[in-house]
């Protein structure tokens, strides 16, 4: 099970380097030197994959960005691939960083979707903002985008 | 809310067009023109953002890849910003195709994550592949990604 919280920097020893070195078993359905992409051992639905980069980076703004054409167009195929596979509706990509993140090794969800699936992941209660607090949030957001 | 299921094609007027088009209101935090990302009017939690391209595409797999580098590195931003703005330790990034996609215009999910935020999105139980069929289904991906 996913663990709550993995912290930035974690040095745990790291499974999906195993698989990407081909030292753990996995059901790999795609592999290049920079990409590998497998089964989910433990599966939302079957079908469940997980794209991730052979260099081992935790979070998503760590992705090497001459990987973006490579992460987008390979995410892509396996979108299509795993509805084609499992006759699914649609597909759920997911990406979780440091919380709920099991591996720290970044990894896209590619998960099939079937209309009345019964997945609910928008626990929330979804919220409006009060009088102001959108703007506030949204000027907080635009100062850190332009701190960089 | 989300609805449950937008076919494929939908024609419904597109409330995010609207938005990059700035006819309808929305807290915008970065513009160009390829993309746009505002707030969600209904987070899932304060600084949730949505990020768009300005083509009007329905799911993941129609985002053309000569937008990949931008979107990559984009999302990535974005991600800093909202958990820098938020003071988040981590972040969720999420896409719905078809199932749970309420507004037929591709769009990234970036959500704030914050150590016991209560989200448990993956409600299902998880499970594992009874023997032999994590191999057959991975079996049909690898068919479907060759076929492509």
């Amino acid at each position: 099970m996913a663990q709550e919280f993995t912290p930035r920097g974690s040095d745990q020893p790291c499974v999906f380097c195993s698989i990407v070195r081909a030292e753990a078993g996995a059901e790999v359905v795609h592999r290049t030197d920079t990409v590998v992409a497998f089964l989910d051992a433990h599966p939302l639905f079957p079908g469940h994959v997980l794209l991730v980069p052979t260099v081992h980076v935790q979070t998503w703004d760590d992705l090497p960005a001459d990987l973006a054409h490579e992460w987008l167009t390979t995410s892509q195929a396996l979108q299509r691939a795993v509805e084609a596979a499992t006759g699914a509706d649609g597909a759920l990509l997911l990406n979780n960083n440091v919380v709920s993140q099991s591996v720290p090794h970044v990894h896209l969800h590619i998960i099939p979707r079937h209309r009345g699936d019964g997945l609910r992941f928008f626990l929330g209660p979804r919220r409006r903002y009060a009088a102001g607090q959108a703007r506030e949030v949204a000027d907080a957001v635009r100062a850190q985008l332009v701190a960089g």
